[in-house]
């Protein structure tokens, strides 16, 4: 029988593990990449270099063994580690299990082990410098102008599947065809990378198996372990206005804001003119758009599909668990392309509608309520309830982040809980004062 | 000194329109249309040919002279006849006043004679057959192909502004620039047309100055009158599902169909079936972005800012009222276009929102309400209301089709309003019994 071809535009984290995935599958792969092989050449100075893999983005891992190598890359964080402008640091474990932690991971390594794991595959190949100039959905032929060369290849097979990330060229054809309903949200917050090396001894400058939050209201500070003791910082501020990107235009009032607001950081940052000015600054979309697929000859999938901000640590995890979903609608539903990606679709769509309300919360929830008493309260309440009825009550953030239950469903039930929860809260001082179980059947009683 | 240079693209309702206001601010105008003049060959058989004009886009008329010449090609509709599957007709007046009547208006009339009113000046230009393919929003230089003689052209200007409708090729290249948001969000239903000829004798098949609805929840029939006897039908109808553009799919199953929802139509519309399966099924879209400018350099207007639905009548006299508003911001800042740009969009965009969100909720009135008695009652209480205390109320219809104030407002005060009111009717069975000054009160605490 003839082996079906699919093409992957995009050879970034999503479209590299589906390579994996379709391949194990027994399908041809075609890849084709618009930039150099990152292997190669090096690439993306000063843009979020690391990411934070939770439960659902090593499932897929694990499904296509790669898991051990790529996580014995990793640095496990424990939990948020808080900086008040003035004051001690303040820690908040993540989960209540040893093994309940996010892994720092490198973005660039991680790519280039999955680009590895797909091109051990003879029937994957992956080209590069090809970018998408145009998709015909009726035929399923797809354009690529090589970049190098100048020239232009029309390429046909039984399926594409687009990869190509928040600016997925595919979905900008796909916005020409048909009723395709399409946002994209921007927020009014950039963000720009920033560094924190390694101490002169090759070690950590400040706790390493943690994630580190500066919050302050209007804006934050984060910072990231990487494996040779640095730091990667992200400053998520405003584009515009008293203190933004566009005010804060030069070293000497880069300095003065950064030794007032985040005076911790001027010691462990040396380079912070030179790299807040020169480095990029990046932007934050959220898109949602359907139908995600035309027909059984195209579908999007990661953040293609769905790009959401980063403050729940879940675009990457959130586009591996489109790659698991959709390996199992092909174990039910074979090379059948219309059924699978029209049963794909029904069934993550809703989850990534869910993922990206929950990221853009989380964004409120880091740089604002993290300095709130009656939040932190809340957060020792939350742990104790899971300390104590492990089983029985979860957090919204250990349903996303350490449990692979339905997004859709960590909103809905995350919505009714944490909303009794703050009212519990807000109602006592202390929460050494409150009946647990008590606490556990207004839950209950809330679903 | 210098005569600043404005480009429109887009010659129809709201390009040619704000030519003849730009013309009168002084400007050099020069219009690209894509496609071929519209008063030399026939156009657009089959799609939405007659609009209701309202106060918004009358007044914009009369501000540039104009309104004179194009109401007395329109025919006046004073209320709305409502055709159940059986029984009799219900008539529901729009306004109050002989003057408060919705006009209907023919689409391609109103294009010429706009167009021949741009054509009027000397320094206006329009060229035709010229399909934009590329802003570059720096310089303000926009690249035009000529689709007749094949040739590409690039153009400069002091400004831009796109009337291109709801798929702007401007907007699109906006989408490309910086942080644009975007949504664009197509309905279930589209729509097709069909026509009532007129009788033998030239005359009117069906009551002549009324906009006629057949409401049948999920989808619903209208016709607006024309001044050579007939009238223009528009079906609302659902893409897919039982009763559906693709369930009707023969003669006789579209014959069955309308005789069993629409029966008196099997006498009025002799093509019924052809024109049913070779009239083009149009879309229905809202789009919603931010910024509307780049800048000084380019604007978008009208559909090309915030396409609608065509439920409230409101799409062409919204786009009108944008001509308005931008010409007071020329009288207010002059050629500082980027100050004129986003004072325009500052003014304009909660309001375009609001009439977005009325045109939504409009659909649902008048398919499925109107055949709810309560919503009946609610109706007349309303009219009722009116005629008592003019100057005191005002329905959400009145104050978007009769009134000038702003659409948000509208909105905003609507929602409350008819929230009260129909809580009134639902706790009477007859609006004779209510004591209207109360009524009135309860309206005013409502704010």
């Amino acid at each position: 029988m003839r082996k079906q071809k699919i093409i992957i535009t995009g050879a970034g984290l999503a479209g590299s593990l589906l390579a994996v995935y379709m391949a194990k599958q027994g399908f041809l792969v075609d890849i084709y990449e618009r930039r150099p092989d990152m292997r190669e050449e090096q690439l993306d100075g000063g843009r979020s270099i690391n990411l934070a893999l939770s439960i659902r983005g090593i499932h897929a891992l694990q499904e296509v063994g790669l898991a051990e190598t790529v996580l014995a890359e990793s640095i496990p964080m424990k939990g948020r580690m808080m900086h008040p402008v003035e004051g001690d640091l303040i820690y908040q474990p993540y989960g209540i299990r040893e093994d309940e932690a996010i892994r720092s991971t490198s973005r660039g390594g991680l790519n280039r082990q999955l680009m590895d794991a797909a091109d051990e595959y003879d029937s994957v190949n992956i080209y590069f410098n090809r970018r998408c100039t145009g998709v015909d959905f009726r035929s399923g032929e797809i354009q690529f102008l090589d970049e190098k060369t100048g020239e232009n290849s029309i390429v046909s097979s039984d399926a594409i599947i687009a990869c190509d990330g928040s600016a997925s060229a595919v979905r900008m054809d796909m916005q020409k065809v048909g009723r395709f309903n399409l946002s994209q949200m921007y927020l009014a917050h950039g963000y720009k990378e920033l560094t924190i090396p390694s101490s002169p001894g090759g070690g950590f400058l400040i706790e390493k198996e943690a994630l580190h939050i500066w919050p302050r209201g209007e804006y934050m500070l984060i910072a990231l372990p990487n494996l040779d003791g640095s730091f990667t910082c992200t400053l998520f501020f405003p584009f515009e206005g008293e203190n933004s990107f566009s005010s804060l235009n030069s070293p000497d009032r880069i300095h003065a804001f950064f030794a007032s607001q985040f005076p911790d950081t001027i010691a462990l940052i040396p380079d912070l003119q030179t790299d807040f000015l020169e480095n990029p600054t990046g932007k934050l979309v959220t898109i949602r758009c359907s139908p995600w697929h035309v027909g059984g000859k195209a579908l999007l999938l990661g953040d293609a599909a769905h790009a959401i901000v980063p403050f729940y640590g879940q675009g990457m995890n959130c586009a591996f668990e489109d790659c698991t979903v959709l390996n199992q609608m092909i174990d039910s539903f074979g090379d059948d392309w219309e059924t699978v990606f029209a049963e794909f679709s029904r069934s993550r769509k809703p989850n990534a509608d869910a993922i990206a309300q929950l990221a853009l919360d989380n964004f409120i929830e880091m740089r604002d309520s993290v300095a709130d008493p009656k939040f932190l309260m809340k957060k020792k309440l939350e742990r104790l309830l899971e300390t104590t009825f492990p089983g029985e009550f979860l957090s919204t953030y250990s349903r996303v982040t350490f449990h692979r239950s339905p997004y859709s469903e960590a909103l809905a039930r995350g919505r009714v809980q944490d909303q009794i929860l703050m009212d519990i809260c807000q109602s006592v001082d202390s929460i050494e004062k409150l009946d647990l179980r008590q606490v556990l059947s207004k839950l209950k009683e809330g679903f």
